[in-house]
């Protein structure tokens, strides 16, 4: 295992590589090139650049991509918090396995890996309104695999998870992290009604009472009010970063898993774009606080790395763009003039 | 040729075709049967249903994706309203032809045929400053071609344009059909300065005025202070309906386009969706107008049918899950409790 102790996570974030910005910067050049307006490809040039600095290669590729997605099951979901009954999990792994999933065809199409992950999915994490969801050994073993996830030949990564109750523990992360109370980060999840509503509302409010004594410590609070796939998630964005590989986050729960490693160093988010925003409006005001622009905006609220997937398609344009195009010299097409 | 007169587009527009409420209705009906919760998928799950209703099918395909670009010069161009010279509408259509464009790469990832269709170009309109655009004759040739472009084989028609000069055409074209002057509609196209935007107010005012007497005839304006590549755009939209093709719009210039038909139909454009909103500022107010809700927000701006291309992307997603997916009774998955 490769963090031992809390303090072994603390320390990898206070010493995170940078990307390269020669790379990026050659890139940029190129763009400025290309048979187009400059900028006129918008967010499509920010994307080959920003694949540029992270991949170290001025003309980035994705031809390894691999969709990682997380299961986890939450003590929480016995509070009455979703719509869907736990064992909705293993039937969804299940699914995802047999192929019949939003997220195998979204695999299919945009050429990407998937890789379903489930985590101790017959051991569900402790009901965190009352102790701690998980104790540290529990809660590093879910963040190494998620490490050891991430291969070294992985030109991009796409991180989701499935876990029912889990936009509970989402918005309880951010409670905890980001201040506002339960009502700033509760929403209706894959579909509760008021009555679920409420119970959400209740179980957060209580999870932040009961572990007061964390809420100023990052990593506590995610091993206290978190989950395995939330952990799971964290570690394979670590290991993205250690490795070289950029990162797209899927929705509110990929989002707010990955809220430590904000609060834990400046800029560690820096090889992660965020795929798009749910339609859990938590999400929206999460990615706000993480300074992330999101790609899509299309009302998706499935999971399971559904959204960050389509989102694949976009750095896909980028790159056959970037890689693509004929430069104005090549083509013989006049520049702008200077009037 | 199919319209012999501006008579013969107004009765075609009074009696459109209707979409397949059935097809789309058994789509919808398919759409909440599949492993998710009712409506998480967003706008996948609308553009799954729009399909089917126009392509008459409730398994809708994408086998058969046709980009169409139109290209036309303008005499408004020498009024210096751009910051390219006039000859890049042609260089930009060798462009095309040799492979070398943002849109050329677009086609080839999303499976699309790129078919351009360059108006005339040695041929400019007239400077609609001073005097019609396009006569009569001359506007119906190139609704013509745009409606001879479409194919009865086609699943999905994508419309856009080149024409250097053509931003301050759809500019026009809005002001005129929609109001509030020049400065509401003007923007910086593919980058022209303060100057540069000076005079593009002042040819719009002035065309504003000159064509003071056809503000209130919608095709009057489109064939007046329109370009051949907007007129060809709207018979393509036309001809599409009338094949039940769906279509994407690209840009600001593409759906200026097809605002007469907007003004003189209700429910004209329903066949249609906006593939994007562009970084010019007046796209998304026409948008509005329209009630076209853009499925991509990337700051785009190039034209070419580049931003709905990459739309097509999203239109595959939609049906790889609609007609990919397991149901809840296939997969063996729970579905949502009573609470």
């Amino acid at each position: 295992m490769r963090f031992n102790s809390l303090d072994d996570v603390h320390a990898f974030c206070r010493d995170l590589p940078g990307g390269d910005a020669r790379a990026a910067d050659a890139a940029a050049l190129r763009q400025q090139n290309l048979t187009k307006p400059p900028g006129s490809l918008g967010r499509l040039e920010e994307l080959a650049i920003w694949l540029a600095r992270w991949q170290q290669d001025a003309a980035p590729r994705l031809d390894r991509v691999t969709i990682a997605v997380f299961a986890g099951n939450h003590g929480i979901a016995a509070r009455g918090v979703s719509a869907y009954p736990a064992e909705v999990t293993a039937q969804m792994v299940a699914n995802f396995t047999a192929g019949g999933a939003a997220i195998n065809q979204i695999a299919t199409l945009t050429g990407a890996e998937l890789r379903v992950a489930p985590l101790e999915l017959e051991r569900p994490t402790r009901d965190f309104t009352i102790a701690a969801a998980m104790d540290t050994e529990d809660f590093l073993a879910a963040v190494d695999t998620g490490y050891r996830a991430v291969t070294d030949d992985c030109d991009l990564l796409v991180v989701g998870e499935m876990g029912i109750a889990n936009t509970t523990t989402a918005a309880t992360l951010c409670a905890a992290l980001l201040g506002g109370g339960a009502s700033r980060w509760v929403g209706r999840g894959t579909g509760v009604d008021d009555d679920g509503l409420s119970r959400k509302r209740a179980a957060i409010e209580a999870a932040l009472t009961t572990h007061a004594n964390v809420l100023g410590d990052p990593l506590a609070v995610a091993a206290s009010l978190g989950g395995r796939e939330l952990a799971a998630i964290s570690g394979a964005v670590l290991a993205a970063r250690q490795r070289g590989v950029p990162v797209l986050l899927d929705g509110f729960v990929a989002t707010a898993a990955v809220l430590p490693l904000a609060r834990l160093a400046d800029g560690a988010l820096d090889h992660c774009r965020a795929g798009h925003v749910s339609a859990e409006a938590a999400h929206r005001d999460l990615l706000r606080e993480l300074k992330l622009d999101p790609l899509l905006d299309l009302g998706m609220r499935l999971g399971e790395a559904s959204g960050a997937g389509v989102a694949i398609l976009l750095l896909r344009a980028a790159l056959a763009c970037h890689n693509g195009m004929a430069t104005f010299a090549e083509a013989g097409v006049s520049g702008a003039s200077d009037e």
